[in-house]
């Protein structure tokens, strides 16, 4: 495997919300996604979830709490948690999860996101 | 669970080869780790393992390769293949890998580490 050069990849792709894998380790991913807007309110039932903040700021609302992320920062969410990501300005995230997860968890919609998968 | 910001923790410790556990997805780790010099030859038989660059620059001997990975770089050391991490200055690095795993896989040594579990 080559090595990954995270902002060589974010120049590969535009649009939001549509995460490409750009490494896997077991099974599980790394993707790399831009936002900008608010996704849905969604859970992952099986699974925690990683964000990285790349660049810039997003927040993650929870029912009891809501985060700010600036760039070098990571939080993650527990599996089961309801959560709505959103960004007011283009934000660069990686995440980390099990292969599989759907970015909209049981809330399948027009947001739902195939996984591009680049490794 | 808090966010983490990762220069903030990369302040709360020194020292090199002693990984700080900074947060926990399902029964993996994020961990940051403060590195230079030469590790030790070693391998991982039950797990890939992930190396991304923070600050600066380290390599990665393996068999066949040499990696080198500056900031904003990462690389997955595939189960199984012997590797030894080095840099010529410090370089601050997360890893990513399952719980439980040894620095210095089968071969413990001096340089074995302890997690340090700040989660």
């Amino acid at each position: 495997m080559a090595k990954i050069n995270i902002d060589e990849k974010l120049t590969k792709f535009s649009g939001h919300w549509s995460p490409r894998v750009v490494a896997e380790m077991n099974d599980y991913q790394f993707k790399l996604v831009k936002i900008q807007g608010e996704f849905v309110w969604h859970n992952h039932v099986d699974t925690d979830e990683v964000f990285i903040v790349v660049k810039g700021s997003m927040g993650i609302e929870m029912k009891h709490e809501n985060i700010t992320l600036n760039e070098g920062e990571m939080y993650v969410v527990p599996k089961g948690v309801m959560h709505k990501p959103y960004a007011i300005e283009e934000c660069h995230v990686m995440l980390v999860e099990p292969q599989g997860v759907v970015s909209t968890g049981e809330e399948e919609g027009e947001l739902t996101a195939e996984n591009d998968v680049w490794v």
